[in-house]
């Protein structure tokens, strides 16, 4: 474990986010892009305790726009934590026996170092002046907080989607860092589709010509932005489960460009709502991040090499009408892994969520990653 | 036949738009949303000879971005038409034998009645003035076409896509008017999925501050539009095939947000030259229509009702690869033409070219449409 001395708690105040929990690390941090950051606040948040024994914490990490706040009511969002389902105590991630971890992603607008904090060196906010961040980037930062907190196994490390690709850079950069390891509806490499999508989405904001005025943001384009992701995350066959061509008001056509249909409305609103809570900023840098995440490339082409020292049990786990990242894309993992003569099972649950499953209530999912994190608990214990 | 009295030719020169056929309607049509127009011009060309008997004549449907010009190089944006690889002399639809008429759709942009053009009660340019459209709009504005060509029936009605809605809508409102009808890739209602991606398109251009604005265009939000459309032409693994994680440059990543990989500058390149060949106003009123376009809801929640007097040949065609208009959706129509007795084909041609496929040389995809327009010749001709 390498020194705590530069390393200690922080309960900072700011006028926009106060009351959260950060971690300032006053070590230097060489970035994937060559810029190396001297020290930075992480922000996170834990829930239920950690034993004495030390071995029953969990490492979750976010997606693009999750947080620390995974479970109960985020204090700043006043909304319900992005894995209420998955997180608390009689849940499948039972804060009643482990101890949950997470913190905001580098590039993040939630108080960790990000393109919405101050520059130290300029007194001024980063925005575009932030550098390029990597997922490896992210996961290195997180490192410290396993440090600070005096983790040296974890339980587990776990996440879907961009958190997915933090628990695959974690299984690479730190084999014997967790008894086990859970990927879910992610892929080792973003693809080209994927790519495209993020692009349009950064097309978008960096079309609003608010984007870089001072003291003022895209807001228009991030909501675009957010409507073209948030189709992604949904299956074609849920949305026309839930929505159909079901009109917004019972009558008939309006012949205007008014929301007629019910599916309008809600992406509206889901466009209107998420930039109260996120920062176009933080949507480039994050984006950007997964595109570059291509983790057989970090390991000369041979995706095996990611894992060959690593002695975790994975869970590999994908949903049927994922889209965006396919059951295809998940196996690949599972091949390589296989490859390797890693411990590994593999899911690929049945839903018509798409992508969104992983954060929704789908029982056979949550009951596949609660017996698999119990049964790593119960021989850790044994 | 309609009485002609009130139809005529016209060559019009307009300083945008010269030398274009148009022709002047001066009839009064009722459009769904229950206005009326008094008379409108529609943009149309053909190509190959009308023979005597006048049943040599197919009338092909363009889709969204499409224009009249379906081959030969388009003389105002100087591109090759859109369907070059289908249509022409020895193709499939072969224009030494067939005589090919292809009209811009009513809300389109080359020179038929829509937002780019002049309102003749005010003197300015329609834009959001412009009624909203629907399919059957288009489709009942391109029968005075045929009128005025003194064509009774047709001997083929063929589109994909937003040409494939039309192709159905004709086939609804005048089933005698061809021997064979040809819908591709497309369905006879548009999905909560289609639906919801128009709407992105729509907000990206609504968003840009340059709409609505006197001598401006919101070109960036156009662009937007246009890349999040073209993402959806084509598959998942076409785009993987042709761009996959390649670089723009061929050293390393730039730690910026310029084009890194190759599918970032493909996509913005689309939106950069889509915006000097098509009108924003066109592209809000042409998927409005899209969105519009429920046939069965027009046919009291039975589509087969739609056909059911129709005795042409139908031959379905849809692609493995396409996810926005899939093969079960083509296939309803299948099952409703079948419902009814209808004399109905189905082909999925396999392409990984997504729904751009019938845009594109895929061999087995021209193959078919040629000896079936063939056959259907034959038949005639006996």
């Amino acid at each position: 474990m390498p020194g705590l001395a530069g390393l200690f708690f922080c309960l900072i105040m700011n006028s926009e986010l106060k009351n959260i929990k950060r971690l300032i690390v006053n070590q230097s941090l060489e970035l994937d892009c060559g810029k190396i950051i001297k020290g930075f606040p992480l922000a996170y948040e834990t829930y239920g305790t950690l034993n004495k024994n030390k071995d029953n914490a969990i490492l979750a990490f976010h997606a693009l726009t999750g947080d620390q706040f995974c479970t109960n009511i985020n204090p700043i969002t006043k909304r319900e934590g992005w894995w209420t389902f998955a997180v608390g105590p009689g849940k499948a991630i039972d804060t009643n026996k482990y101890f949950v971890i997470c913190a905001n992603v580098l590039g993040g607008c939630m108080g960790s170092y990000g393109p919405k904090e101050i520059n130290p060196e300029t007194n001024k906010l980063f925005g575009t002046t932030f550098p390029v961040i990597t997922i490896r980037d992210i996961v290195r930062a997180q490192k410290y907080l396993l440090d600070s907190l005096g983790i040296e196994k974890l339980l587990s490390v776990i996440g879907g989607s961009m958190g997915g690709m933090q628990v695959l850079q974690f299984a690479a950069l730190y084999p014997e860092l967790s008894h086990s390891t859970i990927p879910i509806a992610c892929s080792a490499s973003h693809s080209a589709q994927n790519i495209a999508l993020n692009e349009l989405g950064r097309q978008a904001i960096m079309a609003d010509p608010n984007w870089k005025k001072e003291n003022s943001s895209p807001d228009k384009g991030l909501a675009v932005a957010r409507m073209a992701a948030h189709i992604t995350y949904l299956s074609k066959k849920g949305l026309e489960e839930k929505f159909g061509r079901k009109l917004q008001d019972k009558g008939s056509l309006k012949f205007s460009f008014d929301a007629d249909f019910q599916i309008e409305s809600y992406l509206r609103y889901q466009g209107a709502t998420f930039v109260d809570r996120f920062d176009a900023n933080s949507y480039l840098y994050i984006t950007r991040a997964m595109d570059y995440f291509d983790l057989e490339k970090q390991y000369k082409g041979n995706l095996s090499h990611a894992f060959k020292d690593n002695k975790s049990k994975f869970c590999i786990i994908s949903f049927s009408s994922d889209w965006l990242y396919p059951t295809i894309e998940n196996k690949e993992i599972v091949i390589a892994l296989n490859a390797c003569g890693a411990n590994v099972r593999f899911a690929e649950i049945n839903s018509d969520k798409g992508h969104d499953s992983f954060l929704l209530n789908v029982p056979e999912f949550l009951k596949t990653i609660g017996e698999f994190i119990n049964s790593t608990y119960n021989e850790v214990k044994k």
